[in-house]
């Protein structure tokens, strides 16, 4: 059975949502748990599902979870960590000063290898730092980045670096070429991966230095990777790419700004039904439309987004994440782990 | 009464669509026109509209209009032009090469005083290079920015620049900045602009390099500038800030993200709709709503974007735009040159 370690610590709602969304995991999937984080606390949660049941709102979905699951008959280790490193610390000097933190055992759990991969939804400059310094760099790659999946119309694409790396070169942008369409083979399951690199032009010439040399660097390896040019912000969710390539700073700005205008936007037609009464008939017709909506583009559906290029498995979710969103990210490791996207990746450097 | 220079040739749908948009702005808003272009055409374009009327779909915003107005009693100057640039040609030799294009003339009317400001809806970078070797540059401003209007749920903000230059420096920045709060007080009314820079993260050292530096120098300036510290890309709509600063490339790929993530919701609220008969009925129901939405985040609606940093008013309208937005995009001109945002750009750099 497959061991996914948790930093129980991590997170806006931790222990109790993301030790319920890990036990829900479990349950679901059928992996075996490695909760990293202080012990009473831990076994004070798991009590709490094994008896009473644990509510949880599940965020933005909008739907209400009663998790009550026997936790004694599920295959949980608990590893105590007794420090945590909190959001507002710096990630290089937190993980040297706190090496008993739960992000820094949680990688301990994996290089070691007593846990196939891990989960983390504390600081993402911390889990960064911990993955790269605790599982080491696979060979050829500079930097690991975050490969994020997206909802489009049609299939979900992938764009890389979402927020690890702010400057870049164009080898590195090369890199999360690799890494994006080999995530997207064998992980998303789409065969000759068309990679883009995010610009705000088709054509060759534009955009910055950085646009512009990766640009020829990608042309030039034509044969190994499906390079199809540049894509600009608005086709991202018009599946002309499967694997979308930009520094972490364009990528982290992009997702966010995603976020941002499916709020507004969310937001803008609520106002707009609340204007009259038959406004608010329709409106509360239209509701579980928006929902379903809503919720494929919810990154509680996604769980966690992989940070490509460690010698290990480290899913990392949003500070927000609640039960549901855990419970998911620990499907999306389970998935990585299956599909040995590391191995492929590190087997693309081999050859 | 004010002129306004028009590109007749410039856009996707030039002559008809922008002679159409044109003359309607000049009956709407009381302004002269200089129409810049092939005589015929246009002579052709305004036979029509006073005697058969010229229809107009106006584009996204899904209404039919009916231009007939009697153009004889405008005050409308037709300027010739023998050239046209096309979409596809590199700006700067363009411009030098043709000399007798309509978006060198129209930026020579502006240049010349024979026309207040000029609207453009052909070849960005050709309207940029004309306006910036036309007009030359604001002493103290390195390099014109393009200032985007966009709506939020509260009131409208500026992100500048939209996509004028790729490559920038923290001093560009910073004069962005300038520029911004100077457009934000005097076009659209707001006291003590508050202005962001677009970053990864709220804290000081977050981001790459070029944010990090324009952080710095802004904080240094705080006397002069309302500045309010880096904003997310999430944050855009929330009207945190009022001028969201940002180089060219970024700020392009944000606006594009906000377009194609508008569509795609879109898109995907009327899939759902379509599921089965009572989701058709509920769909139709929400249409008015959806529309009303749709209008209100339209880039129709704003017409143009401002080049700022040019001595003269340069507006740059979508190459989709219809007459609509062209009418919209001479009210945007009208409006700069009432307000004098250029005179107030210069004046904080002679104080």
């Amino acid at each position: 059975m497959t061991r996914i370690a948790i930093d129980a610590m991590g997170g806006d709602h931790a222990p109790h949502e993301i030790v319920a969304g890990a036990v829900w995991a479990a349950q679901e999937y059928g992996v075996a748990l490695e909760l990293v984080g202080k012990q009473d606390r831990i076994e004070q949660e798991l009590d709490k599902i094994s008896h009473e049941g644990f509510y949880s709102d599940c965020g933005k979905a909008g739907k209400q979870y009663r998790i009550k699951i026997d936790t004694s008959k599920l295959d949980i280790k608990i590893t105590h960590a007794s420090e945590v490193i909190e959001m507002g610390e710096a990630p290089g000097q937190a993980i040297r000063k706190k090496k008993k933190s739960s992000i820094v055992l949680a990688v301990d759990a994996v290089a070691q290898g007593s846990s196939a991969a891990l989960v983390a939804a504390g600081s993402t400059g911390a889990a960064m730092a911990s993955s790269l310094f605790g599982l080491g760099r696979i060979p050829g790659i500079d930097r690991p980045a975050i490969a994020v999946t997206l909802p489009t119309v049609k299939k979900p694409i992938v764009i890389i670096d979402g927020g690890a790396n702010s400057n870049c070169t164009p080898e590195m942008l090369h890199q999360f070429a690799i890494m994006g369409a080999t995530f997207s083979k064998n992980v998303l399951g789409i065969e000759h991966p068309r990679i883009g690199v995010l610009n705000i032009g088709e054509e060759a010439g534009k955009g910055n230095e950085l646009a512009q040399a990766t640009y020829k660097l990608l042309e030039e390896q034509h044969g190994k990777l499906n390079f199809v040019g540049n894509i600009e912000g608005k086709e991202i969710f018009l599946s002309v790419c499967d694997v979308v390539v930009c520094d972490g700073f364009v990528g982290n700005v992009a997702l966010k700004v995603t976020e941002g205008t499916s709020q507004m936007l969310f937001r803008m037609l609520k106002q707009e039904f609340k204007a009259d009464l038959l406004g608010k008939i329709i409106g509360l017709l239209a509701k579980p439309f928006m929902k379903r909506i809503y919720r494929k583009i919810n990154y509680e559906e996604f769980g966690g987004a992989l940070l490509l290029g460690v010698k290990g498995i480290t899913v990392i979710s949003h500070g927000r994440s609640k039960a549901y969103a855990i419970k998911n990210a620990v499907r999306v490791a389970k998935h990585a782990v299956e599909t040995g996207v590391n191995e492929k990746i590190a087997k693309f450097y081999e050859e």
